[in-house]
Order: structure tokens, then C-alpha cells, then sequence
């Protein structure tokens, strides 16, 4: 069949979701049709939940009837060709899909090894498909022995929630000598290692998987210090890389990286084409090098740049470019990072600088529900521009790291961040004398 | 008896502390001589809290033993004149301290009110020593019925704290015909009124005392209504006045408002003599007009901005004025205000447009320790800038809320917040598709 729309979206995750509702918003009276191929997808940061936190997978299905709801057409099935010349997109089922603007958003795949084994059965990358992923679930219920390979945020987050399975042997293992390696330095990931070894994960570095072993099913994996160890399950967070094929065999230009190449407003090398979230090169904030962060919050924001700008710039990007900025919740802690941490930034040859607090989130620290919070602060010593920050610490965490981003993508200084203007509450934050970003950055005169 | 001292402060609360903590980082050589008049003192924004939340009044003691560890020489005095001619203070005790930089952080005094029986026994204007509000916890104890004067955020957190104990008869009473008039919009407003009343609180809108009777104790009051209410206890959160006298009589120039004229650096016409905290005169970041915001956060910003620079302007203030930032906690309910709202800025005549948000702080939203979020920002219609920002939701609030606050001390547009990159969690945060600063952002399209 032939459909003619005015956007044409390809993908199903977050970005096509907030490509979708920012143009409904800023165009109206277009019409909006997204394409996806599978059935029935997931909210991507929510997979791990769907282990054990939330009651049942079906709570993390990536929902659709709000956005059927504002009129976007909705429809299952896979663009295979886009045809530039004539602006048609052509798919599997032989429908062709005529469009005035067209936004790829068709994300990223799980990284594989290429290793003996990785093809037996239970062994799962993460796809983010929920009948794939509710297959997952049902394996690891009835698994003894379980792996997760990689010690980054999935890996870290899939563990713990893995350790509050009862009767597992959970093993984790990372090939760098500590956990979250990209996003902290090593204080931080030293408090996670605790936290994971105390709900009895047992956790393994410097460590190779070499070779999975099994007949049809895995039944062990072979590692680089010359173990074997039995496994019912793997669970592989090894990152991803983008999902560039379509673009690329249309002709589109490729960025240094392995994505997309996109220009500030996301416009590929066709100014009627946009490209979103994890397929999308993205250059860092810091230095304009390829950064290729796959995050739905990076994505989303690229989603909402395309989509306000589809049909005329409309909503100019002031930022300079990607930061990484994440956060995640292990059984009570919580850790979050953005920006350089001291050793990224010394590996990028940046002139640094640190300052560091440590405290309760409460004042008086003995009122009710108070955490401990531990902040680091990466500054440039010459410049004194705040360039990265590190929190571990209680719930209040997850949006200290988001003050932190903003203060990022604003160029603070440190004089700034001493002379901030902040609300302060026994129930919700350190004592105004004592308050944590401010401290931190008073700290630095003692690196200096 | 005669001292000498590098550095003199005068003033026994946070901004005391923070100059005298910041003046030991930056001038270790210096020495330092605080002269306080309360033998103890206490916690500001903890006074509400010793009532019900805090095991024992004692945990709200303000410390002075970790200033003393610095080697800060504490003195219980009260200072009763300054001779700047010759550098020195004379104190009631009749020493006299000599001085190469002193500062003024002397407070404020209550608001009390020019009505019959207001010096009644057991009515309590919040005076914050140690021994007056421990005697005041204990009247509490044994009262029956309790008035609270005064619907700012003292007297919310007072009302609330009150209604935990069993068997008071709690009002609230506010002459204006709202709670939190000054910091929120109504729609806010309502939402302190409800949680409140269901626990129990009576609320008197629109209604002023106009006599407080009894003999030797209070027993009763009488209302601008005509009704006459029992009272065995009036708690007065009505406010305060800088404490400016000292100030005043050594020739000090006074601002326009009722603080002491202090410049960027919190320097007074004199430039050995700094003044910080309640008693310096404050310019509105907005308008530059008098803005007299009382808080211990502002208190203290100030003082790192004076103890950095007495001897030489080291930390530059890149601030353009104050700004009124402010959290509370209601038993779960938390509010938080920044800057002006829709109410204040129209009184100001700026032309603004608001966006609103309404969700969960968790995604999916059925996870554990989710709470409502609602959120609403102010721009400038014209230039899109942010000008204030109002919060209510669970624990997560008390920090975005400084998210908000360092938007607009770096004043970030509504485009900025719309492509602002966030770390989002399901823990922590909404999802990345509905990050509450950017839809609220957004929003702002259907206001214009």
C-alpha cells in the first residue's frame, strides 16, 4: 500500500516517542506517522526493574496510547529502504510511506562477542524487545547460577537486582580492574563493589569470559584466570552500537564516530532527514570529539531539538554539546555522575583540579531518613570552569547530579558554585553552612 | 580587659560560623574572635523541628566546638559599641577588642505585635536561644490549645510539627487569604491548606488577633471576626527586622531598605567593617530594589563572599543580587519556591508566561516511593528567560528546586531548559520522555 504522511518517524524507543510529541506540539497540523518493528517495546532504563522491583514485566512496556491518542498514526513493521529521491520510505510488509521530513530513530544494537558459545541458548544480550526480555525474566527465575558480563550501569543495575532473588549465585564480571570505570573514579567505584559484595554478588575483575560452554543450553562459561564456573544464565551489558545500516544505504553522510552524522539541529547530510538518540554521532562537550553516549536522556533531548526544528529552526540549541550524565539506584545507594570524572579528564590531558564533601543530607544529620552523601567536583585549575561531578549518596541524589548538570552546561565557576544561592531544609538537604556543592568547591583550595 | 584580634566577628548564628570558617581557609595566618550574646544558640531553620521531629530539643543546639577546633576564640559577650576611629569594640562586660576587620552579623529580632496582652506569659516571638525555646517546647508540652500567628513558612512548619503531638487544638492563623502568600501561587497555597487541615490544623484565613488576653499567662485571644478562641500558648512566626543598632550608632550608612548599605563584597561605607546576613541590606535580583529576604541560606552565601574578601577581593561575586530560594517539608508533603512567582512578578509589571507540570517522580510511575510532583515556572514573556519556579512533591523536590535555582542565577531561556540534558533513573527521577523542568518548559506553548 502507498501512505503519504507529512513526518515520518523510524523507531520505537524514547526519541521517536518525544520526536512525536514535539512536533504535535510545535506543528499541529501535520500529520506524524512512526514506524517500528517491534510489537511491543520497553522503557530501556527500566529493564533491569523488570526482574524484581516491579511486580510484573508488562509495568515496563513502552507506552503507545498517549501518542495514538494526540493522532500519530502508530504502525508495526520495518523500513528496509529510504528512497532520498523521491522522499518514500519502503518496508518489509512492500508498503511505501511518502514524507516531507523524515527522522531516524532506529537506536542501537546490543554489543555480541565473538567468542565460542555466545549463540547458545540463555545467553541474552539485551534487546529491547518485551517478548524477548519477559523470555529473559522467566530463564533467570529458574536459573541457579547466574552472569552478568559487565560491570557498566546495566551490568551493575541487572546484578543487584538479581541479588534479591532468592537462592542465586550471582557472579559479575567486568574486564577493567573496578566497576562503572567510564563514569567514576575509583572512590566511587569502590562504594559500589561494597554495596554489590553485601547482598552477596560475587563480583570479578580483571576477568575475561572466553568461552561459553553448554550443548544447546550455556552450562558454563570459561574465564581468562582459568576457571570454570557453571551458569543457567547470561546476562550480557556490554553497550551497544549504533543502528546506522538504513541510513547509510541511503547514501547519508557518516560522522568520525559510528553514528549518523548530524549537524546541531540534528539534520543529516539531508537537510529533509533528521537523525536521533543512540544512531546519532554526537560530539563531547568538552573537546568536540565523537562521544558516543547512548542514554535516553541524551537521546530525548536530541529528540526534542528535531522535533521543534523539523520544518524551521525554531528552538536554537545552546548547548555546546553531549555531556555523559547518569545516574542509578543500588538497593539504597545511589551513585550519579556527570561530565569528566578526574581520571577521563586527565586521560583527555585536561589540567584539573578536585574538591570533595562528605556529610548527611539532613541537618541536624540524627532527623529521620538521613543518608550519608559523598560529592566530588572536577574543575579545570586554570580556568576554574566546572568540567564534572560525582555523587554517591540518599534519593536527594538524583537531582543533586542534575544541579551539577546544569551547572555544567552553564560554564559555573568555582567562585559561582562558593557564592550559589541554594534552599536549604532540615527534612531535604545539608545545614546552609554546610551545604554539599558549595563546600565541594571551597574544598578546592585544598588541591591547589 | 583588652584583646587583640585579626579578625572580629560579632554574631553567634550561620553567618557567624561561615565567615569565620571561610576566613580560616583563605587567611590561616589571621586570628579570630567571634563575640556572641546567647550562651547557646540554636539551629534557625531547625527551631520548628524541636517540638516533635527532634528526640530532644538539645539536638538543634547550634555547634561551636569545630570552629573552636579551628582555633577561633569564642567569646559570650555582647558587643555595645564600635569606636572606628580607633578600630576597637567595647562589650558589656567592658573589654574592649581591637580589630583589623570586623563584621557585622548581628541578625534580626522578631516581629512582635503593638497589641494588648502581647507580653503575656507564654507568648513566644522566636527569639533563637537555647534556653527561651526550650522553656517554649515545654509550655508547648503542656498545652491545650495552641495559636500559631502567621502563615509563612515558620508558622506552616510550627502548625504541622504541633499537629504530630496528641490532644492540641492547633490553629493557624494569617491575615492575608492564604498560607505561604509570598512564595507561592495559590494553587500551591491550596495544597499547604489540605494537607494541614487533614491533619487537623484549623486555619484562619483573612483573620488578624487584635487582643491577646489573660492575667499573668495567656488564656485566650480575640480575632478580628468578632470570635474569641482559647489559648494556652501563641506561637508568632510574623517575621523579623535586622538588628541594626550597633550599626547605626558607630555612623554606618544604612540602605534604602532596613538593612545596613553593604556593597557587592558585603563591604559597609566602611572597608574594614563587613556586615552579612540579616542585618545587610539586600538588593532583588530581578529589579535590584530592597529585597529583605531573611534566610540562612542567603546568610551564609554572604558570608563566604565576606570571609573570602576581607583582606583582599579574591572570590569575585558573579551573582547579580538575591534571590528568595526556600524548601519545607509537611509531614511528606515538601514545597519549595525560587524567585518570583506568577502572583509576585505581575506585581512587579514583568509580562511573564508560566509552564506547568504534573507527574510522578519515579518511572514507571508504580515503582516503590513514588510521589506527585508538581511543578511551575515563570519566564519573561519577551526575552524567555527564567524567573521563578514552584515545587511540590516528594523528597526529590527540596533539590530540583536548586536545579531551578542555579537556572536562573545563570539565567537559562525556556530553550535551554527545553534541550537541558538530565540524568533520569526509574528510581529517581520521571522518565527521560517527561523530565519535569523540560515539559514544564515546553508547556509554556500552550500559554502563549
Amino acid at each position: 500500500m502507498q501512505f503519504s504522511t507529512d513526518i515520518l518517524i523510524i523507531g520505537g524507543g524514547p526519541a521517536s516517542v518525544v520526536v512525536a510529541n514535539t512536533a504535535k506540539k510545535y506543528y499541529p497540523q501535520k500529520s506524524i506517522t512512526i514506524i517500528k518493528d517491534k510489537k511491543i517495546g520497553v522503557i530501556p532504563c527500566g529493564i533491569p526493574y523488570m526482574i524484581y522491583s516491579l511486580s510484573k514485566p508488562e509495568d515496563n512496556i513502552m507506552p503507545f496510547d498517549a501518542i495514538e491518542k494526540l493522532g500519530v498514526d502508530v504502525k508495526i513493521d520495518r523500513a528496509i529502504k529510504i528512497k532520498r529521491d523521491d522522499k518514500t520510505v519502503i518496508t518489509e510488509n512492500g508498503d511505501i510511506y511518502s514524507y516531507e521530513k523524515l527522522v531516524i530513530a532506529t537506536g542501537s544494537k546490543p554489543i555480541t562477542l565473538n567468542i565460542e558459545g555466545f549463540n547458545l541458548k540463555n545467553v541474552f544480550p539485551i534487546f529491547k524487545d518485551f517478548e524477548y526480555l519477559k523470555q529473559m525474566v522467566d530463564s533467570i527465575k529458574k536459573a541457579k547460577n547466574i552472569i552478568v558480563l559487565g560491570g557498566g550501569f546495566i551490568g551493575v543495575e541487572f546484578a543487584d537486582e538479581l541479588s534479591n532473588l532468592k537462592d542465586k549465585n550471582v557472579y559479575l564480571i567486568e574486564i577493567k580492574d573496578r566497576l562503572l570505570p567510564n563514569s567514576f573514579d575509583p572512590e566511587f567505584s569502590d562504594l559500589v563493589k561494597s554495596k554489590l559484595e553485601n547482598k552477596g554478588v560475587n563480583i570479578l575483575l580483571d576477568t575475561k569470559v572466553e568461552k561459553i560452554l553448554g550443548k544447546e543450553n550455556v552450562e558454563r562459561v570459561s574465564l581468562s584466570d582459568g576457571r570454570v564456573i557453571d551458569a543457567d544464565v547470561v546476562v550480557c551489558g556490554l553497550g551497544g552500537v549504533p543502528n546506522v545500516e538504513l541510513a547509510k544505504s541511503c547514501g547519508l553522510d557518516m560522522g568520525k564516530g559510528k553514528g549518523i552524522w548530524v549537524d546541531e539541529y540534528m539534520r543529516t547530510s539531508d537537510r529533509d532527514i533528521f537523525a536521533v538518540g543512540d544512531c546519532a554521532g554526537k560530539r563531547d562537550f568538552f573537546t568536540r570529539r565523537d562521544n558516543p553516549v547512548m542514554l535516553a536522556s541524551v537521546a530525548t533531548a536530541e529528540a526534542r531539538i528535531a522535533g521543534a526544528n523539523l520544518y524551521e529552526l525554531k528552538v536554537i540549541r545552546e548547548n555546546k554539546g553531549t555531556i555523559g550524565i547518569f545516574s542509578t539506584y543500588i538497593s539504597g545507594l545511589v551513585l550519579a555522575s556527570v561530565g569528566l570524572t578526574e581520571t577521563s579528564a586527565k586521560e583527555e590531558n585536561f589540567e584539573v583540579v578536585v574538591g570533595n564533601y562528605e556529610g548527611i543530607d539532613k541537618h541536624p544529620g540524627n532527623l529521620p531518613y538521613g543518608s550519608k552523601i559523598k560529592i566530588k567536583l572536577v574543575f579545570s585549575k586554570q580556568s576554574g570552569i566546572l568540567m564534572g561531578g560525582q555523587v554517591a549518596g540518599g534519593f536527594s541524589a538524583g537531582e543533586i547530579i542534575n544541579i551539577i548538570g546544569m551547572a555544567i552546561q552553564k560554564n559555573v565557576s568555582i567562585t559561582e558554585l562558593e557564592t550559589f544561592q541554594m534552599a536549604t531544609h532540615p527534612y531535604l538537604t545539608p545545614a546552609p553552612t554546610k551545604y554539599h556543592l558549595v563546600i565541594a568547591a571551597q574544598n578546592v583550595l585544598e588541591d591547589l
